[in-house]
């Protein structure tokens, strides 16, 4: 008998969708492209030698620990510095509470394993992060997007869906967050706003999830305390990532939180996984110890700076008047919008992959409908010729939609 | 308001509990004691000149491709590489046929997302690899435990049980088996049984999951074909991993099923940690397509079959008869079955460490009762020497059972 896949598939499946933005990759990453798709960091600017280096002496130490299996809660040494990191900025932590994750995305799905129970709504920004989204639907849990501007998530608004939730007897317990250089957005949630959610969080007994991968590229200003800093009730977790600040090939993030969450997040970490790569872990400590890793920051800082920069300036200067974007203070993304007039953004992704330029159309990012004018430009991966090449190209392609606009307007 | 976690934590929480294995490492793995508790393989013996060439080559590549994110389902070359092993192995597989996860107890754990319901009864083997136990239960799956003979899992048994859960309106869609060397009785499941077990996989519509970290690993004589190459209906996923033959630092292992499996395995990995890392992957591949690998599993079989030839010749001549234990063909377990009328393992365990030897006393391992009377030991990470030392340390200990019972059966 030949099986039938689908009579053995667990109902949580069906929640599982794959990311519109992964079914694009095919299309968007052709060399031929300039592409403002992906979020990947800059790979050209990695630092090769000193991976090298460290590697090499970490595969040849006598005592093999790079090579074993680590801790399941990680590395002792790189918990200590994570711990010693989190407490410059203003939280107290301990070893006991930072475990080391795939990522931050592995953090944010062992959370959802230990706090979603199927059918729980999940707070979440709208738009919202998709891996982010994912994590929680894949426990069963059902996003609830909090609509957001330029200061981050609306309080107003989050109390009314708590308040509306609460009404159908389904108090949401968790607002998962990404706090600076938000994906898709690139907005900062303002010092204001957060004391405004973290007092929601307090009054209707709720927890936050902070997810800060991109915290510390900041092109101009500062960033606010971290939600966790400014937190007196231990209700914040906090999620941290080497992806952007120095490579993601070797899977390292981390979790902070109280020690009975990170007690919990590691037995679900021993059978999800046993523990994180050795290697990765000891090369991020090394790199982190010695101070190499806060230096290349100063230099990444530097880098995608100019690329944010080529960015805003070329649309400022070749986009319609009427389509709005956003201006990120750091990290790798500009939100843009379109006007209604405009085709959806999905079509028009179309016509800039014929011009041979692409970039996320916004719907992905929503947990309901929502985005259908809106797309996500990347800026990480383009030098800041490419970039002034490919918005100039799209400019023209937009200006041309303002002008069948205007003709129409005039009856023509 | 202070937080009450307990408030907060799923439903599915209340089954992740933690290993005993793991509880008694602050206890075993103390320097001076001789250890046959841990299950790691032996760090003294991994290529560290190899892989630190390597390493630095892969770093170095001026395409950073091994530093930036790999797709989901791994990378290519390691993938091909696979699916060739696994041809060789005697199944029809594709390239699409294979995910490259976190060692294969991520597999393990992407399939229980998949396949698992809460409530649904699992079988497998009793007594069973911890992890996978705790995979199962960590999405509300039950085990159900098949006892074993040295031929492996009892085919009747398992009928019986199939047939109960049936009865009780709970029809069983999965088993999970350790086929070669087991961890913990190191049983190598006979061909006949294997193929009478498949043809109750076939009556009963159950998909097989046949993990095999161990196999490559045989010391003497042969394993049979795995499950997967006597499969005709397509209904046995294989997980492998580089833990065991290479190095576990790295956590990279991987999974061979149907393509419409391995395509939701991925979107499930999507939300759990994006991809597994790159520098692990590229670094397996390159040993494996230069031979290296296999020609250091040569080595190792010469290495370990030392250890195990050691463990059993002195448990044959120090162990009291009235002791039982297997004789494993390869891997890196003997499982020891002590008589009633010794006190049970665990207070057993406690006398042990007092003579500064340990093991793993084997309730842990069963999905309900049973155990008590019986204990794990690994030869993988301790020297002919010492586990010549260790065992006949633990002989004259056991000696003592068996003088004050004959004492007490003489009525002294």
């Amino acid at each position: 008998m030949e099986i039938n896949w689908q009579e053995f598939y667990a109902r949580r499946t069906r929640q599982i969708t794959g990311s519109q933005i992964r079914q694009f990759f095919a299309l968007t990453e052709r060399p031929e492209i300039i592409s403002f798709a992906g979020g990947f960091p800059a790979s050209d600017f990695f630092p090769r030698e000193e991976i090298g280096r460290v590697l090499g002496e970490l595969a040849c130490a006598e005592n093999s620990h790079a090579l074993q299996y680590a801790p399941t809660e990680g590395n002792h040494d790189l918990r200590a510095y994570l711990a010693a990191k989190i407490r410059c900025a203003g939280s107290a932590c301990h070893i006991d509470n930072i475990i080391i994750t795939n990522g931050s995305q592995q953090g944010l799905d062992l959370l959802c394993r230990i706090l979603v129970n199927p059918g729980d709504p999940v707070l979440v920004e709208e738009p919202a992060y998709v891996g982010g989204m994912g994590a929680i639907k894949s426990y069963g849990g059902v996003p609830a997007g909090i609509p957001m501007d330029g200061e981050g998530p609306l309080p107003a608004a989050m109390e009314k869906t708590i308040l509306k939730l609460e009404r159908q007897g389904r108090h949401p317990r968790l607002f998962y967050t990404v706090t600076n250089f938000h994906n898709p957005t690139g907005y900062t949630t303002s010092l204001a706003r957060r004391k405004a959610i973290l007092a929601l969080a307090e009054d209707y007994n709720i927890v936050i999830i902070e997810d800060n991968p991109y915290g510390e590229l900041c092109y101009e200003g500062t960033v606010p305390p971290n939600y966790q800093a400014l937190d007196r009730s231990g209700r914040v977790i906090y999620l941290g990532s080497y992806s952007k600040i120095f490579i993601p090939g070797i899977r390292i993030g981390w979790m902070a939180a109280p020690q009975a969450v990170i007690e919990k997040v590691c037995l679900a970490k021993q059978t999800a996984d046993l523990c994180s790569n050795s290697l990765g872990q000891r090369l991020a400590y090394r790199l982190s110890a010695e101070g190499f890793i806060d230096r290349h920051v100063k230099k990444l800082i530097c880098f995608y700076r100019k690329n944010r920069d080529a960015m805003l300036e070329t649309m400022e200067r070749c986009f319609p008047p009427e389509i709005n974007f956003t201006r990120p203070q750091g990290g790798f993304f500009v939100w843009v919008q379109f006007p209604p007039f405009y085709p959806p953004a999905r079509e028009l992704l179309h016509l800039a992959l014929e011009q041979g330029v692409a970039f996320v159309h916004g719907e992905g990012f929503f947990s309901g409908a929502g985005g259908s004018h809106a797309a996500r430009f990347s800026f990480s991966q383009v030098s800041p010729e490419k970039i002034a090449a490919g918005i100039s190209r799209l400019g023209k392609l937009f200006y041309r939609f303002r002008e069948e606009d205007t003709r129409q307007a005039a009856g023509e």
